[in-house]
């Protein structure tokens, strides 16, 4: 598979993390020659808090992590598995993720629920207990002798169908102290081709408690991670993680204002990486939504314009076809007056109070459309909410990739 | 474009219905050469009903359709454009639809709001009266030397991409009396690319009030027009009208269930002639669910599945990606239990009780999905709920019509 023509010029240079080493190794979870179990271990231990997808139907491993977070919001460890996403595979998936966590628990002597797990690939063939034990050992093994796995090793031993390893990091200072916070991601959306789960986990040598770790994560999620749409299908296994160690030292942050705004801001960016991973992506797409009646309503007509297939087809056309962005508002069943909308393509205005502009110049919005990065506008003049979310638009390459080829 | 390979072989036969006249004239909404105004006139009225779209920025002529229908239920004519859908135009537009209403009213002898009006095709351009004015006028000449337009040329003329007209009649006999009811329709599904507004007109000489008859539509809809999708986008102008001349005599028959039956069949054939249709559809699907909470709950489940992009581009690759299907009925919102779910294609169980079945043979599911007509069977046991809807698959077709053109 291309790399994505949306894809950053390389992997970031990401700060380490004390308190987190990590090992990748091959599981052989599939017929390829790469890592494809990565390990995590929080040696003094860390705070978690983590998001799970809201499928009725999640995978065991999203249940383990359910119980996990819900049993005392401490992790000694991590544990990705690529190839296999051992969803949907009854009490043979369950087992093996009971033999994960607990082999994992034995070599660092916790209890199984500080040991979080992760799996993303093929649906219904449950996780092969011999290939994941080897790949454990083999990892442990590195961390013995010192692991030289660095943060661009695991984001793409994380990884499936990506085209680009996904990562971010951020340092601030706090109180004359250095913390870091570092996230790597896999997948193509909150969406769900056979391997394309959302994974992303955010590590942190900050000192902050699984309550308020929880909930600047939630506040980050929602204008990241569920601020985007591939295709609108979500996955039974999608999984956000984050571990704070507090290795780096200090008094314990709360709900600090700094940091949550960096944990947002490292969330904000592994999210648009994978909107910019979509698949078939040509161009990625921003939309802002205004004058909605609330901020919940402003976020379900911008998902609304942002699923439609029509719109997302358009913009890979490189059409400034508003009818279908009006058809969008007016889908989403939240209160709008056709005759207050107004529409921009790339800052210009295309329709106003109802209608078209009077002498609308369609030149500089082509020439807008023609880029990467597509800005679209919609303004309801009803209210102050308002909602941005990012999307890719749908080509040729979604369909080739979906439907061209044999799971 | 070619015509859907899922097309039926020919327009069926059509029987007349007393007390329907119809006219197609050229009105020339575009520069095509076909006739693009429809107009059916009931010269001694007809009960009327109808369900429009649900979109929150309607068409004015839906919105003239609603106080229509509000005003007392009874008909003189309908119009319909086709090349235009006046969405989106502002007052232009509705001065448009009072022109329109107005002259045909005046020609009629009865009020505006007895005449009915759809439009369909380009969004954001006022229809332009004196086009439309022309074409009223050739459609009453038409009418005066007696219209020798059938329901073939109507269902041609109400078109717009549609790659074949639609068009459904069945007789039935009460009490020793015959009666028609026809219906034709235009449209890729409940779904808007800029010329694919459902529209659907169904005509009936039998004794019906107002009320019985949008009582047995609305019900019929339910299992018919809103049980299809073709890409989850709904239209600004979508519209479904019944007429009941009563011209064919008897008793009026109030809700009577024959009638009902009969009027359901038209549309549930109507609505799938619509999908057949879907813009790149090579394969017809039905999805049917069964033991879910409730009705309610089956229909959601099933429309998740029906508009899932993963789901329809991997019927499209012939893959029998039951793990799909499982993303698909978790996303839905409804309640699922993973471990109960079974699925089957083409009557094959393929997963039962959260796995794989033992021993699946891929051989009869794969030469099913070869076939044009897909049948995915989903089994939640939980409870009686229970709905079938139809789509079609998501192919390079779509893309192309939808990407590849500029509108």
């Amino acid at each position: 598979m291309d790399r994505s023509p949306l894809a950053p010029d390389r992997f970031p240079d990401l700060p380490p993390v004390a308190g987190v080493r990590v090992a990748v190794a091959r599981a052989r979870y599939k017929a390829w020659e790469r890592a494809d179990l990565t390990l995590a271990v929080f040696a003094g231990g860390a705070a978690v808090a983590g998001l799970t997808t809201r499928s009725k139907c999640p995978s065991p491993e999203v249940e383990h992590c359910r119980r996990a977070l819900a049993a005392g919001g401490t992790a000694r460890a991590l544990v990705v598995n690529a190839g296999n996403a051992n969803a949907f595979t009854g009490v043979a998936g369950e087992a093996a993720v009971r033999m994960l966590t607990g082999a994992v628990a034995a070599e660092l002597g916790c209890a199984p629920d500080q040991v979080f797990a992760a799996s993303t690939g093929v649906i219904g063939v449950p996780l092969p207990q011999d290939k994941a034990r080897a790949g454990l050992e083999g990892a442990f093994a590195k961390l013995r002798v010192g692991s030289d796995a660095t943060w661009e090793h695991a984001a793409g031993a994380i990884g499936t169908t990506d085209t680009f390893p996904k990562g971010v990091g951020r340092t601030l200072e706090i109180d004359g102290r250095a913390y870091s916070i570092v996230g790597i991601a896999k997948g193509s959306g909150m969406i769900a081709p056979d391997m394309a789960t959302m994974l992303a986990f955010v590590f942190t040598d900050a000192p902050v408690a699984a309550p308020a770790l929880q909930a600047m994560l939630t506040r980050a999620a929602d204008v990241s991670f569920h601020a985007i749409t591939v295709d609108g299908d979500t996955s039974t296994s999608d999984t956000l993680l984050a571990f704070a160690t507090g290795a780096a030292g200090g008094a314990e942050l709360g709900e600090h204002r700094a940091f949550a705004a960096a944990l947002t801001e490292v969330c904000r960016e592994l999210a648009l990486q994978i909107v910019r991973d979509g698949e078939g992506a040509q161009k990625l797409i921003e939309v802002r939504v205004t004058g909605a009646e609330d901020d919940r309503a402003a976020k379900r007509i911008a998902m609304s314009i942002a699923n439609s297939p029509l719109v997302k087809t358009a913009i890979a056309g490189e059409d400034a076809n508003w009818g279908r962005v009006v058809m969008a508002v007016g889908k989403a069943g939240e209160a709008a007056d056709r005759d207050r909308l107004s529409i921009r393509f790339g800052g210009v205005e295309v329709a106003a109070r109802g209608m078209v502009v009077p002498g609308y110049d369609e030149a500089p919005v082509a020439a807008h459309l023609k880029g990467r990065d597509v800005l679209v506008e919609v303004d309801l003049d009803l209210g102050d909410g308002r909602a941005t979310v990012w999307t890719c638009d749908l080509t040729h390459g979604y369909i080739s990739i979906n439907a061209d080829y044999r799971s």
